[in-house]
């Protein structure tokens, strides 16, 4: 059971990036967390990519077919704008979580607008990185055997 | 540990209610899962309600108060026109979990706006009534010691 | 051959309320035509419920099924609301009209939305109480052997 | 008690148009329900046209003043765009019930807007053909001695 | 100098159409003005057309080319949906004055948009059928030499 | 001379409930301050009830008719939602103020919305508790002889 | 404890402007109303100005500050566009009273707009000139000693 | 017969202001062609006033009553925002022209409201300054016995 | 195989309508160069025909039932509200381009709607009347043997 | 005469996407198509690109510029968000067609717009794979000898 | 080199209005840093009116032409509702600087539209007073011998 | 002191693209005016990056801190679409100064959006490339010691 977990834009700013909103824990935490959190939810592998390119975030969910069992996402900015990125989610038909660290609703209403959730089972918001070990937490359930949904 | 769960209007009809839509699972069988799934989290006691009556979803929220750690909510049609709910999970202030059991973002416009997000760190559709079990398991995790978010 | 019709918040002030959007008659006149009516168009029973609570007339619908053969429904004010009533139809299925004493395409915008339209196979409006009686009818017509539709 | 039946665009095409929508049954159909309905609810005469000219409905409208006591009107595509049949409506003042063979309330969005409804008592949709029938006994009912709206 | 006055659907109803709103004075009144108002303004010729639809008004504007000076139209329903009645005043490039019987911006929401405002240099609303008298003369000090706009 | 104070949902869990929006002042300090505010206005009686359910609302308020002569409502989160609680108020047609302890015109948009106000001659909002006091004297005023709005 | 009444454009018209919206009693009535019912609200000092301009009005707000203790503003058709209003009574930040004579939330669309009412702690509306007393009157409490907002 | 004739802003900076839009004839021209429009149009008096001032413009249509018999009004930029000068056209209740210099309906859409229009019983835009000749004409003609509208 | 070319209204003034929009080639050019553009796509028949009237143009798509294999149609200014026109293609479900003459994305607002696109393959904008040969061309190669689609 | 057909994000996953919408025959038939399409339309050379990265379809835009004398483009996601590769287009200003696999028109509100639609000469939807034949047909129409637009 | 710098409403209230929004530094402040800016930017001349009247804006502007060769704006309320100003700042053409003290994007709604930025060259916001400094110097430099723009 | 300038997508196209619009010096002459402007404004070094990758931005923005002390942009396209680059800003936290080359407030309605403002004290428009160097300038100002905003 492998799952892949991919960042969007400016999460790599992690610590550096507006505290009050982002919360003090830096990208290396997060980096950290995720390693951590993926084996506590019984993956044997999890694989962690970031990037500021909406394009290499297509490519990557395009790589992670046959490669991962499920996909736990921040499209970050990209959340509010990307089509393809909800494309790119489609044509795999992998089984994803999407996170946010910010509590989303409480900001711009340019925010409101997700493409990405229609191609998630569950939304996790506003828990800060902690979010992300829920959302591998709540993909190994619903990859385990005997869990049909 | 213990979890409420609260079911919005016409919940009570599954298995009768639209099965392309909602499944085939009737409400006895969701009532059976809650009390399994609960118990698999780790709650001690896992508690559930129904109703038709928009007040009386509000007051089981304001009773929770004191008597439960956190709540599991599907609003069902209240999601999309509620705001005294939302008032009433931002009062008692708990850890809560929305779920769908259909594939919300697939249907009507109107059933786009959810007002209950608000008050919400994590959102579960599409999932059937397996997306209850996420939603305990998910709410165990938030609630465990050392998680500090 | 039994029909159940329901009256939302209101209702039960006719003859007190506005009386030069919905006329004079007063609720007393409203229970005794819907009796007579609904015998006329052949229902061996017609039952009549009202109430001001959203919860209580999604019971109502609810409780309708196995036990009428069909629904006439005045939602009143819930009519532009109610996506929980609109539920409760489409989940027990049962042949609907929907009626309205006042002519309400020329009232205010907010009086134009209606949810419960689209599970009802007919809208009487602006007919005043007599249009309960063409709904009867209409639905009595709608039941008959040999009408498939 | 004469009775006038006006059809709108496309109405001739029935059984070839989208059979999914609109049925298999096909104009000729039409042609025999609405006179052997119209004799049933009672009418004396059932007259019916059709045309694909939004100027012929208008015109077939004026003439029903002091020929006619009451009109069931299926104004198809034109119903969402058309002031002009709206307006020849009012003008004759006629009793009038709107009549759609497809369920109009779960089609796009273009089609949710009907200006004709503005100056009918009842409308009637996603009954088929059937629903001529329900249209005209009710405008038959409306049309009754001892009816008095 | 000749004037072409071309009268849109349901207008040839007038004195018979909600009188409340378009007043008392009949059609063959209105056709009695225009002719002696067009010769008090000076015209030479004044033809009057009137039809219920709306391509009979695009070709009587096409016609009008060559054969008269200028345009007063009164498109009514049309008014507010005709893109063809618009092309059409702007393909001949006539001189033109709207005119409309009743108060307009004091009706519904729909009829505040008017296409063919854009092809006209004066719009009259309001005045009842005196208005056309006013459009007349309107158009005749257009047109009068030594008038150059 | 009689009052009666009705209050929407949530208004129970004041103190508890977001302080820094609705102040620390708790429920029971509200009930008091109304019983003072009510006499020093001059009431000989001001009850006060107090309702999760919209249509616990619409109850209260039908049966002011005859038993009080004007109305103070809060009507909290139904403020925004409910076409009942104002069709209730214009069939009792009592002289009505509404109140707001939070400064609503400076909260979220879907706060905005008022369907009650169309039924009230003033309004009162971000004042505290202490609003409820200058609604009673307001309604009091409205109601003394001499009087004639 | 000194007040200041604020009137904006065509107040000064009060009994010949619109007597079916506005009421009979004129603009000198008014302006006596004003007079007696500061006194009666225990106002050592009552002042009133009236102006078209905007400017004026923005002028009479800024020099309240330290001459006066509260404001009741009637800013009639600025209230629908002018934050320059708003932005003045900010600035100060004196107690406010907005009122209007006429039943604004029953006028046009463009009236339900209200920039103003984002600085003031009440709004009288549909009470004619006698919401100016009631107006008074809830200011001169708002400002007696031992009422703490 | 006497006319009064109103021009809004910037009015006064013709043959300066974009003379691609508004021509190349100055203000001086304007006076001139004002001047002698009414004397050919019948007025005994054609008086002329220009400001920029939105406060102004209300005192100038105040003033007018009992001293003018109709107005000319170009409430220039006004036009699109100022429900202050509509306030008082509809006190002062005289006949009025609204008169534009430019073609506004092929001008930025916030120049296609007018809130002015509502009080007037003609629009005249697009003829250049030669638009007020005919503004003036058409006044006259309202006014001249024997015109019952 | 037989092609139908339709045109809308006030296609036949093109040389006349508007050279700056619409090229200066007149319409004798046009049918001349759908004569000879069709026998050079493979036509063996390509007949044309032009109305003004909505009507007309549904009584031509209905028509081309079983007598042609493929449609052009620039509905010009019925593009933009004709439901009418889209329900008749997709009623009798041929093959259809839609041509346009100007490069409408560059014009207003209201032009940005086409119903008609709806039921076309194809579309071809801003060629001029060269378009009509690139859409017969089109259609030529859609209908050919060995192209599935 | 050579043509470059440039496929924006998700093509390359033709036959695993989404077959219900997107069709079963899989990226190397479509590179196939294209090549022996481009040949039989007569273009020397007919390159094809693809790329998830709005970046890299700009960048080939761009470079197109001298080397090849039109463009096929297939945005895919980029249609609807990318106003950067409208602007592309417009700057190397090369005759262009815009082609979708599925039926666009059918399909989310946000697929309906189109930025790229303004740089193109043309639209193909709704053919499947064989859309990109008849666009480069048409492209190689529109650049062949005595074809002037 | 002639600068006018023109101050809309509530300017003059500096220090005394809204300290978190505008900053603590008083009008008197404001006025002594315009007169050194202009100087040290190169300005001979810096001359500095403040007005809450938008005819007083519009005057200035106005009698700018010909006495200064360029303009500093900050329309404060103005900003977002006058057409006027805008008309004047188009009639002048004058080169201009539109300046705000406070953070305008991070405001509320209506604070967004910006008439006069269609006629400003830049804008500077969020600087507090010293963005008037920035905006002098921005303006000198445009004024600069060399500096074609 | 060192500034970055970064140029968004199809500025390497300039003088090429649409010269109407973006003018005629092309990008070899804005690099040469931005080195030129650089070291007027006193900048040690000004470096200069353009992209059509948004991702490219991005990450150049992301790199700017430590390594610059301000910024100008010119996001071009990515303006109205991009959050990532507006979130990429806030998290450097960099002064920055946006630029556009030609008059965007004259342009498409979806041009009207930017994102990237909200992070910027200033924008410059309209200028040609001119405008690069006042964004310059004023950028060396607000960086200048005694200079605290």
């Amino acid at each position: 059971m492998r799952a892949l977990v991919i960042d969007g834009p400016n999460i790599n700013m992690l610590g550096i990036r507006e505290p009050a909103i982002y919360g003090t824990q830096d990208y290396r935490a997060l980096c950290e967390l995720i390693r951590r959190a993926g084996a506590e939810a019984g993956f044997e592998r999890t694989d962690h990519v970031q990037s500021n390119h909406e394009g290499d975030l297509v490519d990557a969910i395009q790589r992670a077919l046959g490669a991962y069992d499920g996909i736990v996402i921040n499209p970050a900015a990209y959340t509010h704008t990307s089509v393809a990125i909800l494309d790119a989610l489609k044509a795999v038909a992998l089984p994803c979580v999407e996170v946010h660290i910010s509590d989303v609703p409480a900001r711009e209403a340019f925010r409101q607008v997700s493409y990405v959730r229609q191609a998630c089972f569950a939304t996790i918001t506003g828990e800060g990185i902690q979010g992300y070990a829920h959302a591998l937490d709540l993909l190994a359930r619903r990859l385990s055997p005997g869990n049909a949904s």
